[in-house]
């Protein structure tokens, strides 16, 4: 049948629809001929691509030539096309993947030339052309040059092999495990087109939270046969590893790593992987975190653990990529200071081959946190960056919330180390330590879900995550223009709002939810909804009230030398900021800081009447980007303004939820009436508290 | 992006493709005007599927008219449209929702009249008017009677509130409790009208492995939402019951049904039901079977707790459907015995209002069973049927198995009660015990796959199953036929050979998994796969040897009076059939009686000679089948084209795996070699006992 819905987000930014007449002949007047060899699997996937645009947006197959005679496009590497091997088009100074789009006359000919060093440059160039053509670009005098100063993008899924996804909304895995290595899904093929487009060029297949029986025979079988599929776009395959895998699976009585019998093992089991999958990237692991085993269970050090999983990779050009994830509910610090602690002892001490990969901010992805202060603290050792896009804390997929704008405000934060002007963007390139390895991590919010995402605005993480990995310089909200004029419309009357929507959308999450450096306030297990009562169980850094002390006198967590000090494993132009009270960002104000509840906030209202305000801003907010889109109709079809309205209508009722429940729940500390207009909570607390959610999505 | 499948399946037969131009305009010629007032929703959804249909396939736009001035369609009740109310077109007979289709003049003109005594029998007739023109049938003197004897005409989704679907191998379930009741997807209207189309109208939403929190408020807002969307497609919704609802929501200590508390509490919750889903239809319940709580807990009958919920609900207009597929560990006996021996004496005392759902075989759902002996031996207590449409038993998605011809079998088994001619089809449908109330039920085979149920020709058992709880006296052929030219073409050099491979696909499965009467061969748990060898664990009759009882002197369950003596449990002629070794359809063979390896089978062959004839006659099968399919590839899309070819690789790949398998285990009994020119198993016993599929789908 014709499906009752005709667009349903599938195609994301590679909406190839017909462009309007005028900008078409422009268009298809500069690309009537076609100089393209295609040698190579990956080459061959760029002209289909290029031809797929073409005929999409103009209609228009171009001639296939040897010889230029007419406006053309001339594509390749200069191995590949001879046409582009006379030319001096600064490929030399290029990164690897990287890519020139010019112009040049070629037989008298206006031509257009896209040309990389490798064949994945060149597939990079092809679709960042049709970028140029679907936001309706001149193509006049182009003259792009891109190369990355991160060399691995990678997403990292949190799938299981039963195909559920750890704090995945968007329906279930993507790998049919069951059918692979035999049937391969034509969605295998759509996600890679999807990543290459953005220039993301890695994926973990798996959960960090590892499965041992990833790494048999007939699971890396299935593996090899998604990394044949996705080869040719440029995209290497990572797997996690289960750090007790020699006992689980290699019947082994030890995980030691300083075992030889364990040694062994792995190198074995690295060369098997690396028969099925000869350009394995490598493996991702979580270890000694949250129940994972790892090398501490034998008295060894992440050091030690990384290194000796380094060594059996190593002969194979594989990378391991350890994460800084780590804290101990035996430890009575604060939790946010452990993953320093625990790493910066150990710079120096990894194998050349290792990445430490660092989430954004020492809790957990919470809606808003300072800069991990590891960036920049361990300069010996190539730190990555890991990214949530996956909404866990955020509402999930329902939430409108644009993550391009917090994603630019983490990578241009400034470490101060060694000195200022070193932002973790440029930490993370390399260029303030000279790292040899670069790598940024997205944790994808993509499954079986039609529109991938769980929704059609979640794209719009994906895309702009895998954009700033390419290039962590660019700015959140030219990419958001970007990506609504390839996903919905180049109509500056759709785009201008739509862009400014996303871009008040992350304050505004932060305000319903964790205003002024909250943090970690989220419902127990399942993060979904408020949760600020929450208390006891195994640990206490897993409960709310941990983190937001609240008491009779204010709230917030005081990080500062009179507290847990936190604030000293940063740059000491940084520390004196933050653990001032006068010159913290307010933004921070009780991540960092006790603070009495009449304590004046540079609004001039006190503390609680401030986070009154910004829980009541964060709900109008949301009803303003309701208002906002439901005058957007005519410019968008209709199945997708239902969607997002719909949506929008969730993310307000359970923005008031957020802003009631933590209203009523902090009153009860802080004794004080709500300021005047201000309404109060619809339910009571102990409504709020009674509610339960026991097959929220994600929770497993 | 332009998906890299074009074709996906996601039309289902509701494939509204352009005609060729013959059939097109001559249909088009007869369709010009369209009389059609739609003063309902169900009315509403049957013209936007005609004018769907009819731009598709015609490309046509029927004039809508009042009166008619030339060739017309008119459609509705005689109260929705006063030109039928004129005429006599013998509506008086139709049961609910029955149709007709004739042919009329009206002011001259040629005139096809749509008719139905309620609006979801004229959606009805606009789907059958509309398969008329997909399939090409002519439409000239065009005279369609439609009434259905099954009332009940049901799906039941086995799927849990976490999304997993209990033996579901198409993804995981529709219904995206987490965005319910806020976000309706549109594919919920997609299912409604799939289902409308072949004669659908009720679904029970949960599974029968019962979760009580569907009965919370939250939730039967969430399934009331689903109920909005389907109930104009004449879909009413239904829900499993937790018998120990009472104790695990309702606070009570007891779920006895002969507390009055709680019967008040049942009472109460009904009615809040209701208050939910106005026409509601009822419970599905499985009690005290597989570990489930149920009335036998509190030392009361199966009528007892079917009686208490059916006079909650009786108010109402609600149904109790029990199922009788019930056996007890401890129970000694024979378990196809046990659901005869349990009901029987229960006969006459369930409530009107209170269906019991029988299995189509004693055991459940193997490839192939003789007809359940419960069938024909209830003559005061209306018996459903419940046939399985996901492929649990039946090597999962990826195995061409067209369950139609199997369905037919056995609803045209005579079950000689109370004398011959009484089909397992003519109890079902009332005429042999006047039963009050009928009903069909099939296991769905749906998920969020695209396709709908994991694979294009798993699409025509849903179709099926539809159209014969629809008319349980069709050909399984005819609806084959229809299903290929509705879903791919109408090619005959097409047609013909793809409906005789569904034919035979059946007959191959049965061959390759369990010939000659086997059953219950399986791997344990996951049911994936061949596992002769189970045995011990924590329930004998959930082992294998339990059943083929293989040893030195021959292989088969004696059900005859040497052995459990099953066979009485069927009318006497039946009884002397199956119990007689040299009359048994050799089908049946070894499920009713332990036979000697070297006894002489039909074919001259001696049974061992004749279960590796099988085995392999399976296995071959299944290759002519691939090599049907591989020359049709001119016939169809490339996408779907390739899906088939590629499941029907693994298909060849696993039956062979069930024949070396099985030969391999049963060989260690026989101790007789492969008879000259069958090939011996590929791999040892021990291999084949070695294969572990910890996370086979549908199994949770």
């Amino acid at each position: 049948m014709q499906p009752a819905a005709a667009e349903d987000g599938y195609e994301l930014w590679l909406r190839y629809r017909p462009l309007p007449a005028d900008q078409r002949d422009r268009y298809a007047g500069a690309t009537t001929q076609l100089v393209m060899p295609t040698p190579s699997p990956t080459l061959v996937a760029a002209k289909d691509e290029l031809l797929r645009g073409l005929n999409g947006l103009l209609s228009q197959q171009p001639a296939a030539v040897e010889s230029v005679s007419a406006p053309a496009l001339v594509i390749g590497t200069p191995q590949s096309n001879a046409q582009i091997a006379q030319f001096d088009l600064g490929l030399k100074g290029l990164a690897a993947q990287g890519y020139v789009i010019r112009h040049r006359p070629i037989n008298g000919q206006a031509t257009v030339i896209i040309a990389a060093n490798d064949d994945v440059g060149v597939l990079y160039g092809v679709f960042h052309f049709l970028r140029v053509l679907q936001t309706q670009q001149p193509l006049g005098n182009i003259n792009i040059t891109e190369s990355s100063r991160i060399q691995l993008r990678m997403l990292n899924h949190w799938d299981n092999l039963d195909r559920t996804v750890e704090r995945g909304y968007a329906g279930f895995s993507l790998w049919d495990w069951h059918k692979l290595p035999d049937y391969l899904d034509p969605r295998y093929t759509d996600y890679a087109r999807a990543n290459a487009s953005i220039g993301i060029n890695a994926t973990v297949l798996t959960n960090v939270n590892a499965n041992a029986t990833m790494l048999t025979a007939p699971y890396l079988e299935k593996a090899a046969a998604l990394a044949n599929v996705f080869r040719p776009y440029g995209i290497r395959v990572f797997l996690t590893a289960r750090f007790s895998a020699p006992v689980e699976i290699g019947g082994l009585k030890t995980a030691d790593p300083a075992d030889p019998g364990v040694q062994q093992w792995w190198k074995a089991k690295a060369a098997e992987v690396y028969k099925f999958i000869p350009d394995f990237g490598g493996f991702l692991v979580k270890a000694n975190s949250e129940g994972q085993p790892g090398p501490q269970d034998y008295g060894r050090t992440h050091a030690d653990g990384a290194n000796m999983l380094a060594d059996a990779v190593k002969p194979f050009g594989g990378t391991v990529i350890w994460r800084a994830f780590v804290y101990s509910h035996e430890q009575p610090d604060d939790r946010a200071k452990q993953a320093y602690d625990e790493f910066v002892p150990l710079d120096g001490k990894f194998r050349d081959n290792v990445l430490v990969q660092v989430k954004n901010g020492a809790i957990d992805f919470q809606p808003r946190e300072p800069f991990h202060p590891l960036f920049g603290a361990m300069p010996k050792t190539p730190l990555a960056m890991e990214f949530q896009i996956t909404k866990e804390y955020l509402g999930f997929a329902t939430h409108l919330v644009y993550l391009g704008a917090f994603y630019e405000e983490v990578l241009r934060a400034d470490t101060y180390r060694p000195r200022q002007g070193s932002t973790v963007a440029k930490i993370l390139d390399g260029s303030v330590h000279n790292y040899a390895r670069t790598a940024i991590a997205g944790v994808a919010n993509i499954g079986t879900d039609r529109n991938w995402s769980g929704a059609q605005f979640e794209q719009a993480n994906w895309y702009a995550f895998g954009r700033l990995a390419w290039n962590p310089m660019l700015s959140s909200k030219d990419l958001a223009e970007e990506w609504v004029r390839m996903t919905f419309s180049n109509d500056p009357q759709f785009v201008k709002p739509v862009v400014a929507m996303m871009m008040k959308s992350h304050e505004a999450v932060v305000d319903y939810m964790t205003p002024l450096g909250l943090h970690h306030l989220m419902g127990r297990g399942h993060h979904y909804g408020p949760g600020p009562w929450v208390e006891g169980g195994p640990r206490a850094d897993w409960t709310s009230v941990y983190y937001h002390r609240a008491d009779a006198n204010g709230i917030g967590f005081d990080r500062t030398k009179t507290g847990s000090n936190a604030v000293a494993q940063y740059a000491p132009p940084v520390a004196a900021q933050f653990g001032d009270l006068k010159r913290v960002p307010e933004q921070f104000l009780l991540w960092f800081h006790h603070v009495p509840w009449d304590y004046r906030t540079k609004s001039g209202r006190i503390l609680w009447d401030e986070l009154v305000y910004r829980y009541t801003r964060g709900v109008d907010t949301v009803r303003e980007m309701e208002g906002t889109w439901q005058g957007l109709a005519p410019f968008v079809d209709a199945e997708r303004h239902h969607e997002v309205a719909a949506f929008l209508k969730i993310q307000e009722k359970e923005a008031k939820w957020w802003r009631d429940a933590s209203i009523a729940y902090f009153q009860t500390f802080s004794k004080r009436p709500l300021p005047a207009g201000f309404a109060p909570p619809e339910h009571s607390l102990d409504y709020y508290k009674s509610l339960e959610f026991p097959y929220a999505p994600g929770h497993h």
